[in-house]
């Protein structure tokens, strides 16, 4: 392509008709093989059980992050708010990259193949790629990143209660899953930011449409990203990775492709990520169809633990779950586990398995780390004092949920 | 669930909404592993690679067009229109199960992997279901299917010009897409529909939306089903599945889940698949997953061939394709190829997969089944005598292109 | 129209696609004058001054009630709820006419003209409707709007904190205004209804959806119905039509078509318009552009009250509105008052007009109406002892705030 | 509003989501009275009778065609197009003053009232408007709407085949219809569009985009704009008008605002507005309300012919149309008008407002004034010879009906 017809590519998007790139970096960036392979890790994992429509990635929702990151520069330069040019491809750099760590069903795999989590695999990838693209504007966006850039507004658009990450995913899951309750106005959000002293402020007429914007966040997570059927399955997907891991080292072949086999034979850390090559390697080569494959045929396994265990989550004979605000009193527990006991015979001494005990948390208002309104007369607020929503939800900012799971007899 | 409280599922959908289900058998149905399998089946195979929303699957669009089914068995009849309960159930199911036979990149495996037509995987699938699920309407629903029910609007509006299989996918495509030019009214083509002597028709005041909804579909066929980036990889993952057939009987083990193994391993045709359990039941269990995961460790195989046309369609360095109007003349024929061969010696003996000189057509308009139309004086024409764009398009009906494939040197 | 042939009549509605009509007498409800009459009534007075795109007429709210309450019936018979022909038919017309006895900036005539609320109006008119069409179905209609049907559910969809009424407005009006925050899914909120007891309830799993039509309701007053623009644009208009039948009264010629002369030179009160032919007759033919096309010439009147306010109102140069928590405490009110009067020392004397002093309300949640919810264990309890939500907001379910207007000097 | 604090104004709108302005100069021309006034004006006029939803004014069509001119400016600076800040402020001066000097009704009023089209009539205004804003933006707009400016695609872009008015007015249109297939993706036809030699063209890849906008403004035009209701009530208040004008003339008073009677009184041309201050100070003060508050009063006028013309349009007892693709021959013509004679044999005398015979027109793509388009390898065609659909349509790229209209006996 010569230079001078160099006019970018434009990416059809049905959440915002179209995201256009003009900037060579950042098309190339979207060309390299550690941002493409996102286009094979979904989005929300397992929600798709429940929302058919809930199918796109990763890879989607960079895109939608980094076109966000161009609007809010946009936006912000025409209130007068100066932003560098390095300042702005970095901050649209830090919003493609900021899931590229991400691996196939991530808490899954973070959880049951290796204690890495996503954000520190990202952090490594985009130094990686620093070496490849030595400019300012990718430096920045690592200090973006980490939250070391000293204009904390630029770091708060990529990761605060009002980012733009939160903006596209809350947008983006809405709109493919149809829970329509869940759509917020990034448009307006974006409007309504401002920035002074380099932090990040909401305009006072914005109040409304920021705890709409909490509360629509907080749908979304009881209906859907810990929706009851969400939860369960993903229990069931970390046990089975568990499980064949463990079939493996007691000696019984599992069917895998060479780059899952790897993390069942090894115990990865954090620093073998870092430093081996080997580890990261695998990693990257590693996607969601890669373990739905395998996962099939462990339904089939002669191991009775793998065998039911992959074949509760592929025939969708999930574990029953019971939710509730307060905790599972002992005697409640017992007389589950006993239950479970008795009707799973063949499983006596696998019931970690089988029978889980756990929560959820869902976080309406982190106060600790507020969002600061500018009011009219040009004072600055946290939210939770000015909104009369927000200060009268004081014991709902966090809501915990107790749950147990364990198979249907 | 006890009877009493039996009350249906409701499905969230973002094209419709919500797609309800108050049928016992359709829900049965629907849970059928048989129906299951189509969740790994994308709709649109690889034109996720151009359009990255376009994830949708199989499943979805099948209940999108049992939905279709249900609101038109409503609208007609509030017309008038005289449809029992077997035959509004038995459409409903034919909706539903259209595509049930659909496998994996479904073209390419017809054409890769063995020579059998989807519809009639579809059917067979459709007859071993009736065993279970003895009742007039499945009955009729088979008819429906293979148009053998006496009443041929119920089979047009599986199977025809204005089908409801059309309508879903072109409104279906059209939003994960997001290319909104082939958004069609589906409600509106609904609304307009009526039946005349047991015929489809529609009415008058409904030409200007037809003509509407035929030229969205042929948009939609250039633009996105024919997409030359699709039409490209499509032709790889053909390649590819052939190469990885033959690479296996040349003696060399090629990495495989069973179930694909089984197809690589056989010649299947139509009779093994209505006969063999086996055929069958390796089918059923094959998806898009199996492929993908498969075809990235081909992308590292000994064997060149197989592991250039992986790599080349894994690493997106697709196919160069020229498509024209017309015929290539010979002697662009013979320079293209010799560039490819002097190009990548090492394939001298594998032209034929490096090299690929083929056609698509994009048909507007079929006369020979055409369109009825009832006129505001009760007369009933064919579309393309009342119409006058469509008289006009005589022409271009149907356009057939030329194009040829070859890899980039 | 002959009967064979008959087949209802298609609305387009860009809300819900289409409004679908099968019933004779909705039809010619429809077509009557009283109804039609309301084409020219807009639904959000004075909003549009605001949100430009909010131009919808009470006509198309009605429309889009009476196809909500069809649907409604469709969804609750498809759960099992037992409705009647005639119960349903009641429904829809209670939908269509529920609005029947607006006029022209209802509440602006409402205090400015006569005092008789829309709901008396409404119901004269259906009265005056069933001596055209005595059938058994406007006379549930009349029992349902009056709430003495006694199938209490029926009387909940058209009235009541979850009715159908509602759910369109909101929906409507966020389509129009293009506030996206306060769209609600009213298929969903259908789809979670059911009936218990011949009661409305909603399904536990619909708390979180209840939960957001609440608070998206209160969002839409907070930022449209109750908008200082608006709160001060609608004071003006009744202002304005006070101030034009005074000035009536002092002798002074004003400009006004017959009907609205009629309300401008008599006191007509709620027996008036039961009794006296006359009165409806002119409230019948009195809608928003005559309102309008009259205020325009007042703008030049010679009376410097009228003109002035006309004037205020057609140039836009509203009053400014101060809008706080807390009464205003009586130093400022002398403060403000003092400074209008030296500022507009003309109107000395007609002070009422230039200083207002009010209150405005928003009803998150009316805890002696309640909504009631089925717990998934069969109990039914109200929304605000099981929703977290609700319960947290007790001090919040009515938010009350004080406003003084006055105009800029 | 101090200029340190100046950030511009934001307008929903549901069409784009947000307009924002920033400019102080188009901040000021939208605050200007000649603007303001077109909120009263109705964008589709009668259009309302058949589709509820059009109720949107040429004051949110003109906001909207300004936005899409802000939008293509950006679009094209960044692919790469010159465009200074004075030619840009001018492009959007230009979009939100085209239709300036509509009237209400408008093609009523040019017809019946006074002959003088709305564009000299916004030409006229423009000039007036430099007076107080004299700068070279203002200049450059003027420049631009009477297509005198130097750079032809600035030009087009403001009115041409592709024009961001069209862009405009289809998308709106269909919106607030609901005729969804009229909508066009204003975003694509922005990003296809590009500037060569000053001219502007359409890449290549963009032929079929291009075609599905044609076709669905001629959609638009048979559906909607010269829908047969829509002609019937459009020549309806035509000849409303005209017979009140005559009415007064033969001596008899006919209730009007002022602004009204003086266009019923006096006989206004071309010259007249341009010269006399009068009769452009009514014009600026008449608007739809004023048209309908009189045709009210009009349809209980003792004049018979005004009366059953007024009461006609008012009580939507349109005149009957027939419309066909060729002229009516001379008997049928005789016929229907003898029908006529017969059945009001008390308009003998009146047969013009009674009987009319005419055309409507719906014109494709104008062949004279093509579309460019720029191939893949450089070259620019028109469409009509690089588009087989165009190519083909060569004998209906403009279609003309014939019709006639009478009242139903």
């Amino acid at each position: 392509m010569s230079r001078a017809n160099f006019q970018g590519k434009i990416i059809n998007d049905p959440v915002y008709g179209f995201i256009s790139v003009h900037n060579e970096i950042l098309l190339s960036l979207i060309d390299h093989p550690y941002f493409q392979r996102l286009r094979h890790i979904s989005q929300m994992g397992l929600a798709q059980l429940v929302y058919p429509g809930a199918r796109h990635t990763r890879f989607h929702h960079a895109l939608g992050v980094m076109h966000l990151m161009q609007e809010a520069v946009k936006t912000l330069r025409d209130k007068g708010v100066r932003i560098s040019d390095d300042e702005g491809l970095g901050l649209s750099i830090a919003g493609l990259l900021h899931d590229v760590g991400h691996g196939p069903f991530s808490h899954a795999l973070e959880h049951a193949l290796f204690p890495v989590q996503h954000e520190q695999i990202s952090l490594l990838l985009m130094r990686r790629l620093q070496e490849q693209y030595p400019c300012r504007a990718m430096e920045i966006a690592i200090e973006i990143f980490n939250r070391s850039y000293p204009r904390p507004f630029l770091c708060s658009l990529v990761s605060g209660q009002l980012d733009l990450d939160r903006a596209d995913y809350l947008l983006r899951d809405s709109f493919y899953t149809g829970v329509v309750e869940g759509a917020i106005g990034s448009d307006r959000i974006m409007k309504l930011m401002n920035v002074h002293n380099d932090e990040l402020v909401i305009e006072e007429k914005g109040i409304y449409s920021v705890e709409k914007f909490l509360l629509a966040r907080r749908l979304m997570y009881w209906q859907v990203y810990i929706h009851k059927t969400v939860i369960s399955s993903e229990h069931l997907i970390t046990s089975i990775l568990k499980r064949a891991k463990e079939t493996l080292r007691e000696g019984h072949d599992v069917f895998a492709p060479p780059q899952l086999r790897y993390f069942l034979e090894n115990d990865v850390n954090v620093n073998d990520m870092l430093q081996m090559h080997d580890a990261l390697e695998h990693f990257l080569d590693l996607d969601d169809n890669d373990i739905i494959s395998a996962m099939k045929q462990w339904a089939k396994h002669k191991d009775e633990t793998l065998s039911f265990l992959s074949g509760s989550l592929w025939k969708r004979k999930l574990f029953r779950i019971e939710l509730q605000d307060d905790p599972f009193d002992a005697k409640t527990l017992r007389a589950r586990k006993h239950l479970v006991e008795n009707a799973f015979p063949q499983f006596s001494g696998k019931m970690d398995y089988l029978f889980v005990n756990d929560t959820v948390k869902n976080v309406l208002y982190q106060q600790d780390n507020p969002i600061k309104v500018r009011l009219k007369n040009g004072g600055i607020r946290n939210l939770d004092e000015v909104s009369s929503i927000m200060s009268s939800l004081q014991n709902v900012l966090e809501q915990k949920r107790y749950y147990i799971l364990y198979p249907r007899a």
